[in-house]
């Protein structure tokens, strides 16, 4: 079985996001339209030739689906508006998830807004979970969309949202929204930063001292950590932290939207493979066809088959095991959408 | 020969940055000290012990060597305060290329202020070049110190700059200063993230159309640019840019600090070799032993000597060939230094 812990619902209907940009244009005044009617033959169609169609043939079995990020937004909207989006894009993926069962299990958006502490988003997170039955949520460490004005990922005023993680057993996606700020580019930019900003907050912080059990996905790739493991292991020396696995490797796990073989490689070289979770963000960012392979750069599952070196049972963690111990309800969520969880890899 | 194209004068006499402390503290009153006398055996001293014995243990010919990134502090001055620093600073480092003209080639620090204009600097690079000698500048592209609140680096507010580097045929090293944003730790997060933005920046951007002999070095490896190389090449695809190579890759040019073996890999694996510069950034942000290896982490000659299928040719390339061919001024320079530069690779 071979899970995606990271998809994004990139290919909503277009009155969905045509009534956010409705939203924020209304700003301050009352008559911001009705949400939108959208059906259920709507919802198939978008996915049915779109993610679906690329799941089969792939040969991707399940994917944990999110609102898209950046149409997330933060930075757009205050508290009430972005509570009000976060919970129409919510809706549509348990739309989503109950159309398509065998396919998509959900992960929830914040209404998280700059300067708000994140303490507003319990209930949204916690109606995600019990109510939809969604496993994880989306974190945004910069709400104000490339200002980063609003404190780290380890001070305090995090600290409420992560108690309900923990309380619920869901882990969070680090992802950023997109970018007001010129210098950077929302995917390619401002996501990677992000990426390695959380991970060195990770490593500076005594988060996971606090939060034993609290649980991070560092999406692409990890950003530069990978690439950089080195530098973070040298860094983590000189400033007297503890070696990186016992710091912070059984809370941080890194995805593997990685679009090239060589970076790919390098993940699997220098990350333990139980820290790796399969995904492909298809379809995100990158949507071509590389020319040099004649793939579509975000076949990730391509370039984890080619690795020589890779044994069939670390293979199988990071398609389905790992997802199944970071992600603590989806097993039980599987089978509630009438699937079958693989069993657990030994840890 | 082997030519590190990134050094810092991280061991300067104390008496030097408690100047610059000094110096802000009196900010807004006249009562700034007199700057420090410091002794040219101070100044032997501070590197004969350090980043010379460091050299010849590891055979590091000569060093391309700037004032400490971090020291330069741009958004803790204004663009008066700041142009006295660096003048401070460059001179500092003038003065160790005189006592040590077969060691280190200086490269100068700019006056950037945040709000302030690029062209302010002009006067400095002019004189840092003429008169001092030195090959390169360090270009700060956040000088507010990691709120990012200047133009991008392709906006025409640095074009000024940009005509004076080319007509001086100097190029600049991309690299920010301290963070002042909580969210950014200097070394392990603010230095990586502007590297990728940098790049990205580049690939978005016409702007090596209009400059097209303008050129960059991007230090840290690139950032997480060779990590995310098939990232990149997608998104230049999506964006209907031409390919890295017509693109950036005959202005951009990454160094090869990167202080892991897997990760010095990635690096050789996907950038041409004409584009990456030997370097170690030795003494710098990474100063201990790898318990995995019993060596230094800034050690990159003893990885790039590791990787088995690097040819002699091309290791030359890296070693110095590079560095001679983007850095149009160093040749000469190194004559004028007593030095033999050695020929230049065939392109």
């Amino acid at each position: 079985m071979i899970i995606d812990c990271h998809g994004h619902y990139t290919t909503a209907p277009p009155a969905h996001e045509a009534w956010r940009r409705a939203q924020i244009a209304a700003k301050g005044r009352t008559d911001v339209p009705p949400p939108p009617r959208i059906s259920d033959d709507e919802i198939r169609e978008s996915l049915l030739a779109a993610q679906i169609a690329e799941q089969k043939a792939r040969g991707i079995d399940l994917v944990l689906f999110s609102p898209r990020a950046a149409g997330m937004g933060h930075h757009e909207g205050d508290a009430e508006a972005n509570a009000v989006w976060a919970d129409l894009c919510n809706t549509l993926i348990h739309r989503v998830c109950t159309l398509f069962p065998d396919r998509f299990i959900g992960v929830c958006q914040l209404p998280q807004a700059p300067g708000v502490p994140p303490a507003n988003c319990i209930d949204a997170l916690e109606r995600a979970v019990r109510e939809y039955g969604f496993v994880a949520c989306n974190l945004n460490p910069d709400p104000s969309g490339g200002r980063w004005t609003d404190p780290p990922l380890h001070d305090r005023y995090w600290y409420p949202l992560y108690e309900k993680m923990v309380e619920l057993d869901v882990p969070a996606m680090v992802h950023v929204s997109s970018s007001c700020n010129p210098h950077f580019h929302t995917t390619g930019a401002h996501y990677i930063n992000a990426d390695t900003t959380a991970f060195m907050q990770f490593l500076t912080s005594d988060l996971f001292r606090d939060f034993p059990t609290l649980k991070f996905i560092i999406p692409h790739g990890g950003g530069a950590a990978p690439y950089h493991w080195g530098r973070y292991r040298g860094l983590a020396l000189d400033l007297g932290r503890p070696p990186l696995e016992e710091l912070l490797l059984r809370n941080v796990f890194f995805d593997t939207c990685v679009y090239h073989r060589a970076g790919m490689e390098l993940l699997f070289r220098v990350v333990p493979v139980r820290n790796i979770l399969f995904a492909s963000e298809m379809i995100g960012a990158v949507r071509g066809i590389d020319p040099e392979t004649g793939h579509p750069f975000d076949d990730t599952r391509r370039m984890i088959e080619a690795i020589p070196w890779l044994g069939a049972a670390e293979r199988e963690a990071v398609y389905a095991g790992n997802a199944l111990s970071v992600y603590g309800r989806l097993a039980a969520q599987m089978r509630r959408q009438g699937l079958q969880p693989p069993a657990l890899p030994a840890r």
